[in-house]
């Protein structure tokens, strides 16, 4: 077989640790130049891909690819864009084969979570439906760590510790305050139909603080809420809650809906936090606070967790090496050995069983008052939030790469998505 | 004069260095056990004082004390209570005075910002007007930096490198995300009157970031400011804004006024990083995410300065020697002695001039547009947020100390406050 480029892209949103992926296909294609020729970055995703406007990492130092293993974002821009079914859109899929065509692109990388893994899943049909030989494979990330089979998502590990480590710091804070001011402090998390994040701030429990969580999976329940954290205060003066942005009343009416929707066609959420402040206040007159995470959280590669840094390199160079194997439509995997120690291998997944399927909080990780984690969840959480893995400072602040993000010269005539 | 015991207290919102102040005071006391006998700690404050309620810090191992360092938050518990004048509460100050009489305490440290200054004044002049020996030290703190004098405030550093590392990060996710998502991240930050913490944010700045400042200082002109957001994002694609609680209107109205009132009779804030987030929406309709990061930033002893710790540490040390040198009525403060290399000293201030003065941001601090930060205000900055200082984990999280704090068996009846 000739040597062929490879196309690696970023989709969906971006975490602390997506780029560590990115360096870990980066630094294995460099490794495999007999195999591998050059490996282009789409320009904001799949887009890039569409657009012809391709990223020559080759351009890049290895000192700068080395570097994104500790620089949060996307560093060849993300995007939100859901490719139609090669039924529906069958224009945008013989666009992909000519410009796969134009740069002799064999290999598709797509570093994304559930909506991704289905893009994914459709490039990888290409060779079978429309004759074009490409091996599709898809390297897990999202926050939301909702996607099944594997153990745990990259970038996850990493939001856990930032809830986990916020609301041990924020509750430190409120008990200190709580004899003459705040009594209750409310975060907001990220997690639109999967608990996962919501329930890292479970874990400050086992440093005695009074936590009151509530989990997409659980429906709302003002009543049984107000008295859990009424109990709360009564018995410890002060407790913090967790919310989770996807947390609904039954009729699924989420507490923060603001009316809008992403691309992907997703509530936007965002305010689920003053709301349930403002509950409390009106019920139970305690004075509160109010946080609302968002980008900090899955953005806070100063405070990643090592376990998912790791990961997260791991997966992306096992990506490449599933690719140099001849495989297609295919995810690697975290696959837990065991608990404690803590062990995991990279194991994979078909993505026919990985595209449009969310992995829930199983019911058992949930306190029977739908309140708190269990000890099982605990066992869950608790390695993938361990060790740090700090980046450099200078001058007070971390040193994030910027890539010089050098253009590959266009060969095809424009195309408008 | 007969060896005195001491009483130290925690007052106003915590930070993440205000036990590292504690740490200092009682290390340093420890080490003069010939001219200061026991630290007594107030159980949430001047209030502990009044309640008699003390902790008896010597109960307390020389590692859990150390551990004081790198523990955020009050661990004695702080309070928000503000003494009324000896002639409108005289009853208050004869109570203090029997408990300190009851507890031999010669020695007043009183931690906090400016209200507590304004307390820390009144106790200094038991002395004079009621005849009882007493030197009352206040040991600066305060995340909001608006004390006079003092060149910055213990609180103040580690807050700032919060809110510079955590824009920095998450203009790195709205960067990677604007082609075709969102494109203004905006993040609300404390900072009642003065706009230090919300200047921080400009720091990114030198790292390429486009942002936009709103300072309390400032009046808000909305058609300006929605002006300047919009040639950002035409410019870059993307940006960020940093909007402080206290931003207000030219009639003083907040945007983010909750209506409701802290125990100082302080406006109770939060909530105007939404209402400029969809004031973006409207009139420019840029897909906007906001983050409220509230006691998030003031407790994130994980992200620390290493130049705070230092200096909070420092300042709770010189409070023990000026009170071992006879002082009374003063406040040990930071003097900046070079800019760069940065080296400061500690030096002396009148409570006289402290107490009910606050510090704006000088108007050459930011630009004449009023929406950044100058170099003048950079160079301030700069030192304040350098250095890291990281906490010990264990199993992913950070071992932050919580003491014993056992009560010390009161002498006297009970007293309602």
């Amino acid at each position: 077989m000739a040597k062929k480029n490879a196309f690696y892209a970023q989709s969906g949103g971006v975490t602390a640790v997506i780029n560590a992926s990115a360096c870990g296909v980066i630094e294995t294609a460099r490794k495999h130049k007999d195999k591998i020729g050059k490996v282009y970055a789409g320009r904001n995703g799949i887009i890039g891909a569409l657009t012809e406007e391709l990223i020559d990492t080759t351009k890049e130092s290895a000192k700068a690819i080395a570097s994104l293993r500790h620089t949060p974002s996307g560093a060849f821009g993300s995007c939100r864009y859901k490719l139609k079914s090669l039924e529906a859109n069958k224009r945008e899929y013989e666009r992909l084969i000519e410009v796969f065509k134009a740069h002799n692109i064999g290999y598709f990388f797509y570093n994304g979570g559930g909506d991704s893994a289905d893009t994914c899943y459709k490039v990888s049909q290409l060779s079978e439906k429309l004759g074009y030989p490409v091996q599709a494979i898809h390297v897990p990330k999202t926050v939301d760590n909702d996607l099944p089979i594997t153990d745990c998502c990259p970038g996850f590990g990493s939001v856990a510790k930032y809830i986990a480590v916020s609301t041990l710091e924020a509750s430190f804070d409120v008990a200190s305050m709580a004899k003459t001011s705040t009594k209750v402090f409310v975060v907001e998390v990220m997690g639109r139909h999967a608990g996962w994040i919501a329930a890292a701030g479970g874990l400050v429990e086992d440093h005695g603080i009074p936590v009151v969580i509530l989990f997409p999976e659980i429906e709302f329940d003002q009543k049984k809420f107000l008295s859990k954290v009424d109990a709360m205060v009564k018995k410890h003066g002060y407790c913090s809650v967790v919310v989770s942005e996807g947390c609904h009343y039954p009729d699924g009416k989420f507490l923060a809906e603001q009316g809008t929707r992403d691309a992907f066609g997703h509530a936007q959420l965002g305010g689920a936090a003053p709301v349930v402040a403002n509950m409390i206040k009106d019920a139970l007159g305690y004075k509160f606070h109010w946080a609302v995470a968002d980008y900090l959280q899955r953005a806070a590669r100063h405070i990643a967790s090592k376990t998912d840094v790791d990961q997260a390199y791991a997966l992306g160079k096992a990506a490449v090496e599933l690719a140099i194997k001849g495989q297609n439509a295919v995810m690697p995997t975290i696959d837990r050995v065991s608990d404690k120690p803590y062990k995991w291998k990279v194991g994979v997944a078909p993505l026919s069983k990985v595209a449009n399927v969310e992995k829930f909080m199983p019911r058992d990780f949930i306190t029977s008052d739908g309140f708190g984690i269990t000890t099982k969840c605990r066992t869950y959480l608790l390695p993938l939030i361990k060790g740090e893995d700090y980046p450099p400072y200078k001058d007070g602040l971390p040193q994030y790469v910027r890539l010089k993000n050098v253009a590959v010269p266009k060969k095809l005539p424009n195309f408008k998505i």
